[in-house]
C-alpha cells in the first residue's frame, strides 16, 4: 500500500474467534448437528442445518403418535398443525397477530395460491409487476397465472447487485395493476426490498401486494401486520432449518380473508372436512387456504428448527446476521477484490440480508472447487458464489476460514 | 333357523386363528408397529400402520443425509426421489412403465395439477363427468375448476352402495365432455369401477379420464398401461402405509407428456431448474408435472412402506383382501344383520376393494363407541361404518373380534 493513511489491522484468525467467543449465540452452534469432517458450510440460507432434536422429535412422533395412536392423531392435533405451528411462527417472527399464518404444501404451491387469490380479486384489471430477478419458481407460476387469465407482467430490471426501489415499482403502477409481487430478501442479491413502502404504493393504486419472505424468515424480523402486507409466503428449510424439502408458510391479512377465494379447493380448506358434504364451503378464516391433508413428518421437523429461531430471538439474529456479513464483506475487499472478486450485495447492513454475493466471473467453476475443498456456498447464475451466514450456526471462523481457501485458490 | 338346510358351522375365533396361520401373508404382521395395548385397528384403509422400519430410515436419512451431507444431498439423490420412487410404485403396483409417475405434493394438489390439464387440452368442451360419491377432495376441485372455466359437472347418482356404471357413464358423455374422473376403488362402498371400460368410453368420446387411486395403490392390482388410462392420482398413507399426510402419487400417460401443461408451473417442473434462467420451459416427460422442492423426509417414510408392500406382491395382497372382506361380510350377515346391520358394499369380492361398509342407522354413534371400546373402523356419512381390512396388517381374527365386539354393543 502507498498511501499515507493507516491500513486497518489485517483480518486474523484469532480475531474471529474472538468474535465468535463473544458471540450471544454461540450457545446455539451446538444445538445443531456439526459433522466431524470440518466441513465449512456456508449455505444456511439454501438448506439450513440439522438441529440436534429434530431426529429424536420425528422418531417421537412416529412412534408415539403414528405407531401408537394411528388415526386418532388426526382429532389429537394433526389436524391443527398447520394453524397451530403457523400462529407460533407468525407471532414470533412475521410479525402476524394470530389466524393468519398456515403452514403446509410446497412454497411454490402456497405462492400459486395467493398469487391466484389475488388475481382473482382484481378480476377487472390486467397486469402483475415483478422483478426480472425474482426467485424463479415464483416468476415461473406468475407466467403461468398470467398465460391462463390473459395477462401481462410488468417486469422492472433492477440493479442486479440490489433489487426493486419504491420509484421503480411506482413508475409502473396504474389502475390496470392486479398485484405487485417480490421477494422481500433477493436470493441473489440479498438486498432487503421496502416492504412497507411498496406496499402502500400497491394500495394507493388499488393492487395486492404479495411477499415471499422465503430469504427473511429466521434472518431479519418481518412485520407483515404493520406493513400493511396483503399476502405473504415463504420457506422452512433456509433459515428456519426445517429440513429439506420442509413445508411452506402462506400468510393472507385478517381482512382478506372472508373475500379471498384460493383456486386448490380441497377437503381440508373446506368448512368440517369430516362432513365430506356436497359442495365446497370455504373454512373459516384462513383455514379456506388449506387444500389437502397436513404432511406431519415435515411439520414435524419444521417445527423443532422454527422453535429454535424462536428461542434465540430474531432481534439477536439480526444483529449477527449484519455483523457476519458485515465482517464477511470486509475479508471479499480486503483479500479477494485484488484478486478480480466484487460485492454484489448491499454495503449498508439494513439494505442486506444475511448473504452476501460474492461476484467472480468463474464463479460456476470455483464454486464447485471450493465444495471439492470442503467449503460449501452455491452458485448462482450468471456469476455470483453466494455465502449464507445463517446467524445461529455461522461463526465468524467459518467466513475466515472460507473466503481463506477461496483467497489461496485464487492466489 | 327353521329352515332344512345344514346351517354353516358358527364362526368361531379358533377358526380365525387357524387362518390367520395358514395366511401366506403372516410374517409381513410383525413387520409393523403394533402397541401392546390390544387395540383392533380396522382402518388401514384411512391411515396405514407404521412399519417397524420407518423411523431408522427417516432417522438415518436426517442425521446422514440432512445433517452431515447438507446442501449436497439435492445432488445425491434428493432432486430425483420422486422420479426414482415414482418409478419403483408405478413399475410394481401402478402397472406404469418408468417415467409415468412421480411422488410429490399431496393428493388433492396433484388432483388439481391433473384436472386442469385435462381440461386445457380439451380447450372447447365444456363439461366434466363424475359422481356425487367420489371422494370430497376430488369433488371440491372439481368444482373450483367448473367454476374458473366456465364447465358444467355432470355428476351420477350411483348406488351408494356400489358405484357408477359403464352404462351411466356413456349416458352422459358426448362431444361436450372434456374429462371423465372417478375413484377407481369407492372410498365409501369399496366398489370398484370398471376403468379399462369407462376409460375407452371416455377416449371414444374424445374425452380425457383421470382416475384417483387412493383406495386401489397396494390394495387391487391396477393396470394403468393396460388399461389406457390418461391420467391419475393416489395417496400413499392408506395400503402403502406411508405415514400421515405422506405425499401422494402421480401419472401422465407417455402418449401425453409432450402436450400437456399443468398450471402450476413450478422451477422443480423447469427444465434445468438451477440455471433459474428467464422463461418457464416445461421439463422432459413426467418432471414437467412437478412444482416445488421434494418433501424429502416425507418421501423417505413413504418409500418405506411402499417397498414392503412390493415385497409382498400384489396379488397375494389382493388374495388376502378378498379373503378378509368375505369373512367380515359373513361376520355380518352372521351375527350383525339380525342386530339392524346391513352391508353397503359390493357381494362380489371381484368387485369389492379391501374395505367392507356395514351400513346402520346409527353409525355414527357406534363408531365412537366402538373407538371408546378400542376397535377402530371409521365413520362415512350418513349411515356408514367403514371397516378397513389392510392385507399386510389386518388378521381375520381382529375381524372376528372387532365385530364381536360390535354384535355385543348391539345385542
Amino acid at each position: 500500500m502507498t498511501t499515507a493513511e493507516p491500513s486497518r489491522a489485517a483480518p486474523s484468525r484469532a480475531q474471529a474467534l474472538a468474535r465468535d467467543e463473544t458471540d450471544l449465540l454461540r450457545g446455539f452452534h451446538e444445538r445443531f448437528v456439526v459433522a466431524g469432517d470440518g466441513l465449512i458450510y456456508l449455505d444456511g440460507n439454501s438448506l439450513g442445518r440439522l438441529p440436534r432434536d429434530t431426529a429424536a422429535r420425528v422418531a417421537e412422533v412416529v412412534w408415539k403418535q403414528w405407531g401408537e395412536r394411528l388415526i386418532r392423531g388426526w382429532s389429537e392435533g394433526w389436524m391443527e398443525l398447520p394453524q397451530t405451528l403457523g400462529d407460533r411462527l407468525g407471532a414470533a417472527l412475521l410479525g402476524a397477530a394470530p389466524g393468519q399464518v398456515v403452514v403446509a404444501d410446497s412454497t411454490t404451491v402456497c405462492f400459486y395460491k395467493l398469487a391466484a387469490a389475488a388475481i382473482g380479486a382484481r378480476p377487472r384489471r390486467t397486469e402483475i409487476i415483478t422483478d426480472v430477478d425474482n426467485f424463479p419458481t415464483d416468476r415461473y407460476v406468475l407466467e403461468s397465472l398470467a398465460a391462463e387469465h390473459g395477462l401481462t407482467i410488468r417486469w422492472i430490471e433492477a440493479d442486479p447487485h440490489a433489487g426493486p426501489e419504491p420509484a421503480q415499482v411506482a413508475a409502473l403502477l396504474s389502475e390496470r395493476t392486479a398485484l405487485v409481487t417480490f421477494s422481500q430478501v433477493n436470493y441473489r442479491s440479498a438486498f432487503i426490498l421496502d416492504t412497507a413502502a411498496i406496499t402502500a404504493l400497491a394500495h394507493d393504486a388499488g393492487a395486492l401486494a404479495l411477499w415471499d419472505l422465503s430469504h427473511s424468515a429466521g434472518a431479519i424480523p418481518v412485520t407483515l401486520d404493520d406493513d400493511g402486507v396483503d399476502l405473504a409466503v415463504g420457506c422452512t428449510y433456509k433459515y428456519l432449518n426445517g429440513g429439506p424439502g420442509a413445508p411452506a408458510f402462506l400468510y393472507v391479512a385478517d381482512r382478506h380473508q372472508d373475500r379471498l377465494r384460493q383456486p386448490i379447493w380441497g377437503w381440508l380448506g373446506r368448512r368440517d372436512p369430516f362432513e365430506m358434504a356436497p359442495g365446497y364451503l370455504p373454512g373459516e378464516g384462513i383455514a379456506a387456504m388449506l387444500s389437502g391433508t397436513p404432511p406431519v413428518l415435515g411439520l414435524t421437523a419444521a417445527q423443532v428448527g422454527i422453535d429454535l429461531v424462536i428461542e434465540a430471538g430474531i432481534d439477536v439474529i439480526r444483529a449477527k446476521s449484519i455483523a457476519l456479513t458485515e465482517y464477511c464483506i470486509e475479508l471479499i475487499d480486503e483479500w479477494l477484490a485484488p484478486l478480480g472478486c466484487g460485492v454484489g450485495s448491499p454495503r449498508d447492513g439494513a439494505e442486506r440480508g444475511s448473504h452476501v454475493a460474492l461476484v467472480h466471473p468463474d464463479a460456476r467453476a470455483l464454486t464447485r472447487r471450493l465444495i471439492d475443498a470442503g467449503v460449501v456456498p452455491d452458485f448462482r447464475t450468471p456469476d455470483v458464489i453466494r455465502l449464507g451466514l445463517s446467524p445461529l450456526t455461522t461463526r465468524f471462523a467459518d467466513v475466515y476460514d472460507g473466503l481463506g481457501r477461496l483467497a489461496e485458490m485464487l492466489g
